[in-house]
């Protein structure tokens, strides 16, 4: 299937992995890649030399393209937007901060930019200082999360305009693709899908969690503070919603809720820890490879947009 | 267009109104339902007088089909759907409470049962106590809000239930009832894009707010209480918050919000009252009769899903 963003990345299918702190490395990234989509290392949180050697290890375990996500407000990202421009990378995705003081810079290196945006102002002062695709990411995905839906930023953002928009937030199947698609996408960035790939390193308890969980077990911490973070529901999160609810100050909020991610990921604490997933849970049943992945999610995505026809004749 | 919500309501498109407090009468109700949509009347918080002067209203203004909308947390809900039946409306829509007990009274009277659902849980309890279809609304839309987004939604509970699923949240244009469409919906329920209806009464200044709003404008109160609300940012949802933040009680926020929705719809002030509308502002820009609204949206609706055939020829 070809769109512009198949064009742009020059990839087989339109769909990006998101990038995902404490999960998204050169074994997940090559693996989509490899399947025909494009892997997103993230590099936020992580030091310079962790971004170096994933870039080179994801380099050696594929040749197609991929990506690395930076998050702006990393104290060291100047280093690590140096390092991914020696390393010229396919394309970077940008959140968390102002991104279009670095888009000349990527450019200069040949390196596609794809900032994050939250609203129509933003995405269209980057698509106005050249960025080369941009994502909108509806707040029913997992980890940090914004204010807008994904419907809500599909039909505010895509027909202002030009340049190749990418959704993401809630998309776990070919269904919620074809209708990315339908309205205008040119593509799609899948995280929780990927949460249950076989070459994924998340922790396979909280792989199991989010096997077992319902739509209603998702949960945002931190939403009535502006600094939203969906997860599945447990300990961590009854205990922070009430201090949340109590008025607690932010750094006692801040403090309970820094490493939970780590926690439940790496250490597989899904009690303690924060398990980032997004709101559409009732799709992620089994654990299978990127490849395996990849082509369910084409062949509905074709079968959907096959029945477009149908409701069309009638 | 026709769809298993068309053939159920005998409609000619596939568009229910949401049923808004304040907002939904006869006026509003009979031009959509003449528009070849189901208009329905808001019965939530009002008096059984009204609501029988109303639907009373609506039959001389127009012979096609309208419904009803029942809050089941209303004091007076029994001595309205008392009423509801005696005057054999065609269908109810039930929200705010359990509507399992009430499915055989409708039926027995001839009225089609849609209840509003929040989770796969609950459809499909309403599904296999006889419910004729059912709502999913995500939490873009305007007024009263749950948790699970408009994406989510669809994602998980569609694909679990086989009567009519309506989609709502968020869904302001053609493009947006296209992809529902294409997702499984059987029709969809639209609210805001009504709010700018020449028929609707909202006040002047409300409307004009909505049309003023970009994508950013939109806020949620009560969210970390459980009792979410989304209107339009101004000084009472600025007050409101911060109250909330503070872990102020919730009488004190109860009390602060009371009214609100009708000060601003009814008597205008758009500062102290609360403008209620869903996310999708962007393409809220001008004020149409009903009729010319729903042709505008299903034109969208055949264009985009025409889109589909070119996606799959690349």
């Amino acid at each position: 299937m070809k769109t512009e963003l198949t064009g742009l990345l020059g990839i087989k299918y339109p769909i990006i992995q998101g990038g995902m702190a404490w999960i998204s490395e050169a074994q997940l990234t090559s693996a989509v890649s490899n399947a025909g989509g494009a892997g997103i290392i993230a590099s936020g949180g992580r030091d310079v030399e962790w971004v170096r050697q994933e870039i080179k290890k994801t380099k050696t375990l594929t040749d197609k393209p991929f990506g690395v996500n930076v998050v702006l407000m990393d104290l060291n990202k100047e280093e690590k937007i140096e390092l991914i421009c020696e390393e010229k990378v396919d394309f970077v995705t940008l959140g968390a901060g102002n991104p279009v003081p670095y888009i000349k810079k990527f450019h200069e290196a040949g390196i596609k930019v794809i900032p994050v945006v939250p609203s129509v102002k933003l995405a269209k002062r980057v698509q106005d200082n050249g960025a080369d695709a941009l994502v909108i990411e509806g707040m029913e995905a997992g980890g940090h999360i914004g204010t807008q839906t994904t419907m809500a930023l599909m039909t505010n953002v895509i027909p202002e305009i030009d340049i190749p928009v990418i959704v993401a937030g809630g998309i776990a199947d070919g269904r919620g693709i074809a209708a990315a698609l339908l309205m205008g996408a040119a593509g799609v960035q899948i995280g929780s899908r990927f949460l249950l790939a076989s070459e994924c390193t998340l922790h396979p308890k909280a792989k199991n969690k989010i096997i077992q969980a319902v739509d209603t077990d998702s949960v945002v911490t931190g939403y009535s503070r502006g600094h939203g973070v969906r997860g599945l529901k447990n300990s961590f999160t009854e205990k922070f919603l009430e201090l949340e609810r109590s008025g607690a100050p932010q750094e006692v909020l801040n403090e309970l809720a820094t490493g939970t991610n780590r926690l439940a990921a790496v250490e597989g604490d899904i009690e303690n820890g924060l398990v980032q997933v997004g709101q559409s849970l009732h799709v992620l049943k089994e654990i299978k490879s990127a490849a395996e992945i990849i082509e369910d999610l084409m062949a509905q995505t074709k079968e959907t947009l096959t029945q477009a026809a149908n409701l069309l004749k009638e």
